[in-house]
């Protein structure tokens, strides 16, 4: 009975073996994390926060209990799975997985919170956001993410090789502009990590225009490395350009001279 | 002879079927359209506005009794189509269609008017822009806009999940945005929507400057969203490359060896 | 005599029969052109301009004076050439080419301000910037200049497709943000042209911070136009990067199968 | 003896050559770059700047040492490179190479502040940094950074003649720009170098809104200079996209058809 219990939960918390069932559930709980980022989102305006103080509160309420009743029976039956079969130890094994990590920490503040604990852990909530996640995991996407995962593996390297240059430009580009501004602004060019504000912000081109050099010779170097931040942007947008077309070469498709269909091993 | 009025009427306001007499109709709404735009928009500039009052006045009592027998006769015509012959459902039918509908709500306001509803709804004259899009359909560049849907459609499955992932991207952005900063900026950074404000602002890469983070850590993670900004970029421009490139492909080539034409079934 | 000065004149003008002492005048022209371009931006740096301003009118007489006998030397040879044969006809013709009207407009506003014309026409000076354009024409970058002009010309209807569907998109986000911002902002919002001014701005993801909504719903507004303002990048990118592909795959290359060089007559 | 301790120090310094403990002092001497350019940054904060004086200077004079005879030390056994190997002339043409003059200058600031020059020279301590780009030549990285260089390569001419174009851009620009706004922000567009900030910072869509025209034209122009920017973007990125395509297609892969490897000589 016990056992059956057990295993009747697990389906229902495994989408792909749950059935109509585990359907259910599992787009009950994606419409519960919706509401639950919706209120935390809403919450924060004032006038909604305390007029609605309440509703919120319930919302919360509920939504902990439910989240709580998941995470517990998610461990609980976990061992179903031949992966998480010892007692304790494919328990904890299986509560150490990112994604449960997330779940422990979306619910954690509330308790923590009646516990006396009333650090302002509330951000923490804002984490029941990566479950979302799970929704691109559905038929129709899955093949897209792969596609996405496939390009990024492949191009790596070269990323990564972009980002290191990038870095270094970064910091190359502050620190001159701190020892050419700092005199003329003491206040907005107060110290390198300040410059690198300034160089962040120009590179990716978003310009908030707070931090402007004034000096001739700054307003020189600002030139540049405006210039340069669209190399930035060229960069990684072309390497990811040729990934995805080289995947998409890469997959399955009729040869046109021979009929035949050309399998690429490198995928 | 009532039915043979009907016909013409019909070829009239069908271009496809109106020879010589139709273009001619078609390129005078085309006219009467561009100037209306232009008129909608000059209006508004207080010195004009005011000199020209009786002008655009004129332009617009004019303009709405051209679209008014242009609406009408199109609905009662409508019926010569095969697909619209019910008298009374055909025409229904026909004016249920999103751009009749278009074509009504930017005469309408005229008409409330004089019947005296006054309230704020000149800028539906504005739709009047919408059938603009038919100046697309010409000829030369029916192509182009056929390769843009298609592109759109083989890559709407990468370009949703670019577009959901960025929406978390930025929903998790904008709630830390708002915990780091709301105590240094309680005005600047009230609530969280108030803080996607600035994270909308900075991933695209805009950055108005009005809404900047001060604190340390608040610069920390604007100088990474700003980052981030430059992946939202590159996303949306390396899929629609490899999609405009797939689809260059994917039309009919003569092979190079063998002299034929290959045609490609997907498209 | 006289014919054969004016066929030396005609090779000392034409680089490309001039021999030696054609490309030595070329390049000396190409270095006055420089060093004019230089005199009128550095001009107009106050203390520059009147420390130096009998600097500056020596470079601007000896610079036309050279200019002028290059102009008139050009269109009195002209008729060397066989499209330009006729004696007054030929040269009239010749011109009326524009880049030897630019060359007139450039030496214009000299000879004006000599008869008493003291209108501002000194900005025409600036013209002389564009017969940097030849420089262009050297031999190493033409392959490259004539690349460009193929994928140009190859997805001009796709370019123009995006420019349209991005006029309609800035006039229509415009007209809304006018409607919405007025009532708040009635002196940045005065008109549509002026919420066209922001709309371009914040389309192109420039944001200068100047002209920003204020009212939640032009906030939203304000944060869909950002975004779209990405899909306005995109396009002209990947469709840019898919001609510069397609043009360099259908230059001719040796065909891995069989050894020979395939020529694509599309080109 | 001396020949072998001379011999030893070389392949100490020779990573390729060095075996495990040559890649020791190299992890050394990165590591100790690292903690460098740390310190160079952190330093500039006032807070930390005056309270660690202490630390910062230890690990100035501490780096300077250890610099120092890493320096003096590849000189020294320079020599026994076959390329470098006359005792004075070998080394004096070692010691001229690009990366060991970066060296020197960045030991240089410390002697020289000693000896009582205290100019500014100690922004020469960044380019310690510049030493970190030997972390790329690291195996797994080698590989996209030919490939890197490779496109660049390819692409120099494209490249060039972008620049080009852009650079004559700017220049018209922000002459009309001059020349419309001057007289209603004398101060803003004092002249055109001034207005050249203005054009660079609005072409590259950074956008700091400090320099913005007020004028009608100046608008118009403005959103002109905006909109010709997105093409500035477009052009290097489907450029390098097109390169990273080209290259990827050029590498060695096996022929569907027949099963063997093609090489393609032009790389």
């Amino acid at each position: 009975m016990y056992s059956r219990i057990r295993a009747e939960t697990y389906r229902l918390f495994t989408p792909e073996r749950g059935g109509r069932m585990g359907l259910v559930v599992d787009w009950f709980i994606m419409i519960l994390i919706a509401v639950n980022v919706a209120a935390v989102i809403l919450e924060t305006i004032d006038s909604l926060g305390t007029q609605y103080a309440t509703v919120f509160l319930w919302i919360e309420i509920v939504s902990v209990i439910i989240f709580t009743i998941e995470y517990v029976g998610r461990i609980w039956s976990a061992v179903e799975h031949p992966d998480y079969d010892g007692i304790v130890s494919g328990r904890v094994s299986f509560a150490s997985r990112p994604l449960l990590i997330v779940d422990l920490l979306a619910i954690l503040p509330f308790y923590l919170a009646l516990v006396g604990v009333t650090a302002e852990l509330r951000f923490l909530r804002a984490l029941r956001l990566v479950r979302f996640l799970r929704l691109l995991k559905l038929a129709r996407y899955s093949e897209s993410l792969k596609a996405f995962s496939v390009v990024l593996e492949r191009k790596k390297p070269d990323l990564i090789v972009a980002v290191f240059v990038n870095a270094m430009l970064l910091i190359v580009v502050s620190s001159a502009m701190y020892y050419i501004e700092n005199q003329a602004q003491p206040e907005t060019f107060s110290s390198i990590p300040q410059a690198m504000w300034w160089g962040v912000i120009t590179l990716t081109t978003v310009g908030y225009g707070n931090t402007v050099p004034v000096t001739p010779l700054g307003q020189v170097l600002g030139a540049l490395t405006a210039v340069l931040g669209i190399g930035l942007f060229a960069l990684p947008a072309s390497i990811l350009a040729s990934g995805f077309l080289e995947v998409a070469r890469d997959e399955t498709k009729e040869c046109p001279y021979c009929g035949e269909n050309i399998h690429n091993e490198e995928l």
